[in-house]
């Protein structure tokens, strides 16, 4: 025995969202049905707007429902900086660190030969005419420091060789509040591999 | 900064969903948007119309879009007796044990004072019309072992104590695979005022 067709289907339905799983989905269905019927109508109308008007910022590829995204419109951001990011998660969390003020280009994923995404999807051409044509003086390649990660920002610094920019990357080493003792190997390594003398880390900071 | 006017409103509206807090909901968004739109799409439509149309079975309540639920219209169920359970998804599991051939009454809720449930919400009326009027010999109260759903029990059991009927409720014990080292004192108590001699057992089985 089951549910009514309809709410079977509302239930695998709901299994599209990351992390939900058959039991989560029956009780998100429930709750909705048995206490909250304006919030799912609400949610179904804003889910099927999204779906249909957000498209992509013209300059820099983040999701965005305007013609160009709110950092791109901007006046009051540094424009010879361009940080490559791979998602629009990623900028959102640079943004909200408030640490950078330069313009972004969101890759939308990263090289990944096993899931068929090549340089083409990641817009690299798109990127280079926008260097070409733009006065930015450094790019900071803030993949993540995961293997595609990695592989991208490799691919992107030999692409990026042959322009008279200066091309950086995020520092890697231990995550503030970290502890030593739960560290995995690999970090350890770079942070190790990558010590500053506290002199260096004043001239940099002065 | 956040994301543009229109995602940061399907992320509000995903919360309504029972255990997505802000981080989730900002995760499922942006995967809809980024790599599944399809999905999205088929997701607020079947919202939409699960919101309009599920109602409820005109005899036992629980949620269905059809006018009686599939237990109600089956011909092959014990019509004399009627278990009372307290939602739609205890139904389910009464119905996926397998244990179960008779008809159910479905409270939609429990007793509860506090947030203003009370027996008109309930369908307590509904149900006794549904005693008087239908040839059923034992009801079996199976509400939640919580303080709310003993509490409706109870209540239904004075309730019913006028009609010419046999009411029992599920037997609280030690659950099975369970462990005595973890159980509740409450559990346990239970368990050990209602023990059975092997002859006993052996009796009510056979």
């Amino acid at each position: 025995m089951q549910f009514s067709p309809l709410i079977e289907e509302l239930i695998q339905a709901l299994r599209c969202l990351p992390g939900v799983g058959p039991k989560s989905a029956q009780r998100m269905a429930l709750q909705l049905l048995e206490r909250d019927r304006a919030a799912g109508k609400h949610l179904a109308e804003v889910l099927q707007l999204s779906m249909s008007e957000v498209g992509h910022c013209a300059s820099c590829r983040t999701l965005t429902e305007e013609k160009l995204c709110r950092v791109c419109t901007s006046g009051r951001r540094n424009d010879q900086v361009l940080c490559i990011v791979e998602t629009p998660a990623d900028m959102l969390a640079l943004e909200q660190s408030g640490v950078y003020d330069g313009r972004y280009f969101v890759l939308l994923g990263h090289l990944s030969p096993l899931e068929g995404i090549g340089p083409d999807d990641l817009g690299f051409d798109e990127l280079v005419e926008k260097l070409r044509s733009q006065p930015v003086e450094e790019v900071i390649l803030a993949t993540n420091p995961t293997l595609e990660g990695e592989t991208t920002a490799q691919y992107l610094l030999e692409l990026l060789s042959s322009l008279p920019l200066k091309v950086t990357h995020l520092a890697q080493g231990i995550p503030l509040g970290g502890e030593l003792e739960y560290l995995d190997g690999g970090t350890l390594s770079r942070a190790f591999s990558g010590r500053q003398g506290f002199a260096s880390v004043k001239e940099t900071n002065g």
